[in-house]
C-alpha cells in the first residue's frame, strides 16, 4: 500500500493481525469422533462432561490406617491415641464392614476408604504395639489425607471446554473417566503453494541460475508442529492464470493457503492480485513493519485466510510464526494463545549491541548460551536469506516497533524454535 | 535408600540424574536411511556433508541493477553516476554476458549475478533516465547486496552434527543443498508397564474400590511428544513374576522401560527388586527429594535405563519431564538439552506466597496469567493426586531445593507444558 505521496506504507504487525481476525470465525474443518488413543493434539469441538465421579469412591493418599479423626483428636507423642487395627484394606476392593469408634484399618495409597473412616493416619505418626492395635502419636482432621469422592472431578462437570488442544494430561484425565471416544475437530489443512520461475523440486539437478525449493519443506513442518496438515502443491510459474487456478483448487480443500514468492519482480503484485481476485474481501495488508518479512501479503476469500509469503527461507519462517500459526490456532477450533503471539519464549540478555530501525519490528535468530544459570542471546548475524543462520540458531529475539536497537546486556523476548 | 539410623535418605534431583548419567551412552536405537520428507523431528545419525555450494552462484537479494561497484564510487544524489542497462536477467537462467564497465542489468531478488557485476543497486537509489541508462545516487561497495556462491553453504561443509533433532528449518536447508534421503536414528521405543491391583483399563466399567487406568494414557503422550514411540504393554498385577517377566520381555524391544506404580504397600519393593534382578547395575537410585515424586526408582539393566514411577498421575507427569525426558532426549542420540533439565521454561512472578519444606524441590501446578504484559504464575492449590489439577495448568512452578517457599511476587522458573 502506499501513501499519497506514493511512499510505501507498512503497517505494524500488531495492526495486522487485528485486521486479519476481524474477518474471523474462518472456516472451521468438521468433526470427528476420535478414539481416545488418537486424540493427543486435537482441539475438543463439544464441552467434554464427565460422566462419573472422580475417584468414585473416597481414596487415601498416603501409606498409612485409616481412622475416624474425631479418634485421634489431642494425640501427642506423650499421651497417644491408641486405636484397634481390625482390618487391611485390599487394593482395588471395597473394605468389608465400616469402622466403629476406636478402630483402624491399614490402608495403602489409592486405598478405599471403609464406611464411617474420614481421614489416613501416615505410618510415620503412628506405631504398632501389639499384633492388633497401633498408637497414634499426631491428631488428624477429618478429610486429612484423603481425597473425597468426585473430589478430582464430579459427575456432569464440565471437565474440559471446546476448543481445548488435548495435551498428555488431558487425555489421562479422560481415560481417567472412562471416556474412550470425543468429539474433535479434524486438522485444518494447509495448502503450500510454491512459485517463482528459478524454483526447482528439491531432487532435481540444477541449472545455473536456478536454486531448489526450500520453503515447501520448511513450511511443511511448521504446519505440521502446529496441528494442521501440510498439503505441498508443488511449484508454479510466476504467472497469473497458473497461480489463479492453483489457488482456486486449493479453496475448495483447504482451511488456509500459503504462497511462498517467487522473488522476481513481478511476483508480489501477481500474488496480490489473484488474493484479490479468487473471493471476496481479498488483500487485507500488503507490506509489513517487520524485518524481515516486510513484504506479506495477508487477506481473506470467503472465509479461507491466504497468505503472500516473502521467497527468503529466513523470512518464512519468521512470517509463520507471526502471522500464520495464530490463524492455525484459530483455524483449528482453539481459541487465541493465552500467552498472546508467541508461546515458547524465554527471557534471554543480548551479548552485543544491535542497531535497528525505528518503525519496524525486527527479528533476529539468536543461540542461547548459558552464563552462569541466565540464558544470554547470541546474535547469529549474517544477511537474511541465509538459511543456515535459522539452521544454527536456537530461536529469534524481537527488537520492537519503537526501538533503534538493543544494547549488550539488555532483556529480549526470544521466541523458541 | 535408608542411612545408618533407617531414616529414609532422599538424593536431590541433580544428583540422580548425574549417577543416571553415568551409566551412559544407553542403547541406541539403530539407524535408518530416511527420505527427507518424514525426517522431521528424527535425530541425524552421521554428520551431514553439503554436497554442493548454496547458493550455486552469486545472486541479488534486492530488486534492483546489478552493477560493479566502483562504477559507483563517489555518485551522490547532487553528482549521480550513470549507467548503460544492457540486459534485464530472467529468474533462473544464466545472464546471457558479462558486465562491462559503466554498464548495469535488472535484477529481481534472487537473479544469477552476471559476470564481473558484484553488487547490487536499490531501486530505491536509482533512476531511470532514459530508456537504456540509469543514474545511480549513492555507492554501493563490491558484495553488498549479494549472497556470493557458497556464502550460505559450502560444498563438503558440514551443515549439521550428528545428534541433531531436525527442526522444519533444518530440513528446508538439507532440501536446499539437495538431499533427498539422510541417515537418522529410529526413534527409541518405550515400554509402558501399568501395575497395580485397582488398576483397569480405560473402557472397562469399574467396581468400588478400583480406579481406570490414566498413567499409561498421559506417559503415551508424553513419550511421543518427546521423539519415542509409545508401547503400551498393559496393566498388571502387583506380583514379583508378573512384572519380572514383562520387563524381561520389554528389554528385547525397547531402549527405555517405564513402570509405574501400583500404590500399594508392597509394589514399591517389587519394581525395585524386578529392575535389580532383571540386568545390573540394577537400581541406582530409590527414593528422591522431589514433590511429587519422592518414590521414584531409577536403574539400569545391561544398556536400558528402567524408571519405577509412582502411581499418582500429576507425580507421574513431573518425573517424567524431570527423569525420562532428559534420558528419552539421550537415547534419541541427540546431546544434551542446550537449555539444562527444562526446555520450554518461562520466568513468572507467583501470585501468592507458597510454604515448602526445604531439602527437597517442588513442584506446582501453575496456570499462567498475563498483568500488564507481565507473566505471573498462579498456582494451582489441590491435593497432588488431582489429575484435574495438571489439566487446568499450564505448566509447573519450580520451588527449588534450598528455599522454604516463595512469597507473592517472586520470580519462580515455570516448565511450560
Amino acid at each position: 500500500m502506499r501513501d499519497m505521496l506514493g511512499r510505501e506504507e507498512l503497517i505494524p504487525v500488531e495492526k495486522a493481525l487485528q485486521i486479519l481476525f476481524q474477518h474471523a470465525p474462518f472456516q472451521l474443518p468438521n468433526e470427528m469422533l476420535t478414539p481416545l488413543e488418537d486424540a493427543y493434539g486435537l482441539v475438543v469441538s463439544r464441552d467434554i462432561i464427565s460422566p462419573e465421579d472422580l475417584p468414585g469412591f473416597g481414596r487415601s493418599t498416603v501409606d498409612g490406617f485409616a481412622v475416624r479423626a474425631a479418634d485421634t483428636f489431642g494425640a501427642t507423642e506423650g499421651l497417644p491415641a491408641y486405636l484397634k487395627l481390625v482390618a487391611e484394606i485390599a487394593m482395588g476392593e471395597r473394605p468389608q464392614c465400616a469402622l466403629h469408634k476406636g478402630q483402624c484399618a491399614k490402608i495403602a495409597t489409592g486405598g478405599m476408604l471403609p464406611e464411617k473412616a474420614d481421614a489416613v493416619v501416615m505410618f510415620e505418626y503412628s506405631q504398632r504395639v501389639e499384633h492388633d492395635s497401633i498408637e497414634v502419636v499426631r491428631p488428624v482432621s477429618p478429610g486429612e489425607n484423603v481425597i473425597q469422592a468426585g473430589e478430582d472431578a464430579t459427575k456432569g462437570e464440565t471437565i474440559l471446554k471446546r476448543g481445548h488442544r488435548l495435551r498428555p494430561q488431558d487425555v489421562g484425565a479422560l481415560a481417567g473417566v472412562g471416556l474412550s471416544e470425543i468429539w474433535t475437530y479434524k486438522k485444518p489443512r494447509v495448502a503450500i503453494i510454491a512459485t517463482g520461475d528459478e524454483v526447482v523440486p528439491a531432487r532435481e539437478p540444477l541449472r545455473p541460475g536456478q536454486v531448489r525449493d526450500i520453503n515447501s519443506y520448511t513450511l511443511a513442518g511448521l504446519v505440521s508442529d502446529a496441528g494442521g496438515i501440510a498439503e505441498k502443491k508443488g511449484i508454479f510459474r510466476d504467472e497469473y492464470e497458473i497461480i489463479k487456478d492453483t489457488v482456486r483448487l486449493s479453496l475448495m480443500h483447504s482451511e488456509i493457503i500459503l504462497i511462498t514468492g517467487g522473488s522476481s519482480v513481478g511476483t508480489k503484485d501477481v500474488t496480490a492480485r489473484v488474493i484479490n481476485d479468487v473471493g471476496s474481501p481479498g488483500v487485507l495488508f500488503h507490506g509489513v513493519a517487520l524485518k524481515p518479512g516486510k513484504p506479506t501479503i495477508g487477506g481473506v476469500a470467503g472465509s479461507v485466510p491466504i497468505f503472500g509469503l516473502p521467497g527468503h527461507p529466513a523470512a518464512v519462517h519468521i512470517c509463520f510464526e507471526v502471522f500464520v500459526r495464530p490463524v492455525l490456532e484459530l483455524q483449528s477450533g482453539a481459541g487465541f494463545d493465552r500467552f498472546g503471539r508467541h508461546r515458547r519464549t524465554l527471557r534471554a540478555r543480548v551479548t552485543r549491541n544491535i542497531a535497528s530501525s525505528p518503525g519496524r519490528e525486527e527479528h533476529i535468530g539468536v543461540m542461547i548460551e548459558d552464563r552462569n544459570g541466565e540464558p544470554w542471546a547470541v546474535p547469529m548475524l549474517g544477511k537474511s536469506g541465509l538459511i543456515t543462520t535459522l539452521t544454527k540458531a536456537d530461536g529469534t529475539a524481537i527488537i520492537p516497533l519503537t526501538k533503534s536497537g538493543v544494547r549488550e546486556g539488555d532483556y529480549l523476548e526470544v521466541i523458541l524454535f
